[in-house]
């Protein structure tokens, strides 16, 4: 039984690994840190978890994680990277949930981040924890860098089409989220009256996920990529859409065979079948990846679309599945179970 | 290994018994049916199964139910009556989800239902399967009336101080329920744009599940009781709140412990510490009912707050729990997991 | 044409007083003040007043309301007593969105509000602004305390059988609101991904509208009234339904006719066929009560069902009735016009 | 004052008419049908026109027209054009706001609608509605084709670049409508639990508003036009955001300036600053379309963001805008007044 920290507790992604974890027949939630609620029960914050966690938010000052075999960051953006290189030498696996580590390019992450990064020289040991492309090297991993939501959405749909070298020009995403992809926040945009009852777009001029997505796409091109990404905000809790719009003007390409074969083997990935519109609520609280595709008029145009829970395979999920590859435990234990419907 | 049955198997009541039997431990679904899509796998009316169960809907006017050992009901009233019988004559234990048997009095059941009961013979031995209460009686059934979604959480609400003897006049039971209670219909009334951002009563002046209530409220107390219950419609898909009202004159009635006590070897019911307000997401998914009380300005008035899952409490969790307890399972199995929150 | 200022401009009833004075024929906003956004444009803050209007917050600081003939104070309780002396000394009608002279009794008030009062000496003259009682009173009035959200639904509620004086006991007021009755505020709880898909009640051991409506009820019934008030919160965004529990055993009491007479010549109060359920997103914009009321089993129980817009006719709107009344305008001046639905 | 009918008003955009009409200064409606409801009240299938409308619905096959100046047909698909023909025989002016006149070919049509087009007479002399664009025919209309919710959101999002005959290869829009796009449905899909807190694609292979698009489209062009158009659905009531992708390689076009001045004279069309990103509440109950665009990463693709109410400016809103032109009256009577926020 591995035992568990979790640095951040007091967002959804520290609360969804404690109820995925509640179930892990390897793993065991420990210590949980907060800055603002040390000492608080953690089944206080969230009365879900009453009966199922006896944990209370410990400070990170003064926390002893030393006794954890496994550590996930769920802190905000810039606080992994001043934590890991201690927990590494402790001999702690880490899997950070934030974007620290998921850029390999030190200036590219700093220009898009805005700060300084912290640990240059752990960046080119992390792995990026996307499994369908990463898997081996994950199981080898002492440092994962966990995908961000949009883009294990985005990476999955676009994978089959870009492995096999059949796309023309440029990508785009279009993209939507809920709003729990905002992690659990008191800006004023996320008040129900607010984004209740609406849809926008935000962040149309440039998104962090943008260069994330492309680092993935290219190195699965082996060439640059064009890319145009927009992210829209749902008002809904949970859930990712990813359309997708790629040029495949061959249409010899057995579309549904491409993508049928290459994720065969792929535990939380799942193809529909032609012509299909996967809902997001079909994977609400699921680690599914849900995937179909269309050619409307027979056109070149081929557009994919993808959901998944941001808050499971988008985060807490992913993170477990990377923790079940990192430790040699079954890859989906802890994760199975079909979404809340309705 | 139970073999199960699941008759009307395209409403929310059967895709959540779906649902939740992919974990149990001890019991299998073999058979689903439906008169309207037979021959559709299941995986395809609700693609969140997709992966999770191979079965197709079967017809129910030609499917073998005979190597089943629980049958579920989880038709419309009126059907179940028509059905149990032979079910029963066959050795097969049955939990109708409906009304159907749920209220003893026959001419009571037949005015709030308006229409002849084809199986008065069965409503003696008909249990009701309200764990909390009929624990004992339920384990030796042969037919379990499954209660419904209100009168589950009114009557657990309301239940300790009944027991207690502490109450003085009339109840209230002012009820409020996510939209799913009404089943997968097709009326206007629920469709998104009628019942989302808007809140309403209905049926105020009365409502089938009153005399479900009282009667139960009257097992307990043992003499007549009024009640006023208005059910509300909510624009959220799962939850039942339910806000109790009853005057507890003795101010040296201690009603934590009363609550504590009546039900600490309950596994599914949750009192939270005084001066809580649970919240129906809590319970999301989950077979908890949780409550905790007030008295406003230490008056004669006790408030009761009860919520659960319509869906799962208040309908296939507690068919499951029924059908643990019939089988001699671990009356929890299958039906452990916390509550999906955000 | 009077010149209108709105003394703290960010907040839902500022923006919505703006949306109703659109239109007026006979008011026009000249001046809007706001602390933190001061300089910036209302259409700015709310796109959807793009063209409707040209004001800019101006700081309260230093902002000249000489000009005004009425402002309206749209500030958290406890700004308002600090400056509507200074208006009132100018000439200037003051119309009060906050709760700061809602209740006569100093002592009460400070009791609830856990603040002293700043102007004590105003209490008494400020008259309470639910026209449907005071309508006389607030016509000859300079400062106008506005009533509440739910005060006033569950006034208008049970006023016409208090004043039948046909209730026997305590009243209960089961009431509901959308999460907009909170105020533009950051507060987590009121997040999309907290307050969405979920139901709760909220202050059940005592909230700050008890004592103002207990204080107009008594009014009304020239003696003390036991009332229980539990408000909850809907995940919805406009709205308020206050259900209502009133004894009335006398079957005599031909209550529809009470109602109906009572509020024929009430422009805001719409008195629905005998058992109807007004849902509260037929008031969705507009500035009308809707009230319907069921005498469920014929038994001594009356139970009334009052909706309303918390925006309109529970804070903006019903400030801008309050106006036209003190102006001499025409009552229902600018606030024309059915609800929007769907 | 114009004699209005409506045929077919049970739906929402024959409840929005009615809305909007209530305050028209120059209209007034006289006759409202419907074939499932005749002899009910309009204010008593919606209870939010209470006090507004005294129309009940009149059966269509024995109704009299023949009063009316103009009549709207808010009709399903099919319908109008068996009707429209006799209409305009009696010199009555016409607003189809169903399909059936939008597409001048015939033969495209009736392969996208799947029926024989009834009145294929008319299609010649049928303008379709979209006033920032034919306004001057729309002013000596007899018969017009009011557009579609979508295809008003989409060619007005794409006018200015395509008038300025500055994009290069394909367009792609990703609309997404709320629920209220597809009519006042008892449809399973439009289900709260099945439509809300969830996000879906539908139609993606091919859905019945491009044709419609690309007609337009091209008329601007002048030459053939590469769509792709991807339709989803929101877990919301109101609101249609179409997110549009061209391609503009020359970056000297001042995109801005492009899009001011082609809508400086529209007063339903608002463009805002850019970098700005419209959100459909904004518009909620209002007859604008409001734009935004974007380039993002200064790259080659302009992304535009176009937001309306889809039964306001998408349906009856529209509908109103071409009556007053058809009828001379102020473009904008009845139509003004900001959306409902929050």
């Amino acid at each position: 039984m591995a035992s568990v920290g979790i640095v951040g507790g007091t967002g959804y992604t520290g609360a969804e690994l404690i109820r995925l974890l509640v179930h892990h027949p390897d793993a065991k939630p420990v210590v949980i840190t907060s800055r603002n609620v040390t000492g608080t029960p953690v089944s206080e914050l969230f009365p879900s978890l009453r009966g199922f966690s006896d944990l209370k938010f410990e400070d990170p000052a003064t926390v002893n994680l030393g006794t954890c075999d496994v550590v996930f960051c769920a802190t905000p953006n810039g606080v992994a990277m001043t934590l890991v290189g201690k927990l590494l030498d402790k001999g702690i696996k880490v899997i950070d949930l934030s974007a620290d580590f998921r850029i390999s390019d030190q200036a590219l992450w700093e220009r898009w981040y805005g700060m300084k990064h912290a640990a240059p020289e752990l960046l080119a040991s992390a792995v990026y924890g996307l499994p369908e492309i990463e898997r081996e090297r994950v199981k080898s991993a002492r440092l994962v860098a966990n995908p961000g939501c949009y883009p294990t959405a985005v990476q999955l749909g676009f994978l089959p089409l870009i492995e096999a070298g059949v796309v023309e020009g440029g990508l785009i995403a279009d993209a939507k989220s809920g709003v729990s992809g905002a992690g659990r926040t008191e800006k004023i945009a996320f008040n129900l009256c607010e984004a209740g009852d609406s849809f926008k777009a935000y962040g149309a001029s440039g998104h962090r996920h943008l260069p994330e997505i492309c680092q993935g796409l290219e190195r699965i091109a082996g060439h640059p990529v064009e890319l145009t990404f927009i992210p829209h905000l749902v008002p809904m809790i949970r859930g990712i859409h990813a359309t997708l719009y790629a040029r495949v003007p061959d249409r010899s390409v057995d579309i549904q065979a491409l993508f049928e074969s290459r994720f065969a083997n792929e535990p939380f990935v799942d193809v529909m079948p032609a012509g299909s519109h996967p809902d997001t609520r079909s994977v609400r609280g699921a680690n599914t990846v849900r995937i179909s595709w269309h050619r409307p008029g027979d056109g070149d145009m081929v557009v994919i679309l993808s959901v998944e829970d941001n808050l499971v395979k988008g985060a807490a999920g992913q993170a477990i599945q990377n923790m079940n590859l990192m430790c040699g435990f079954d890859e989906a234990a802890g994760l199975q179970g079909p979404g809340l419907v309705p």
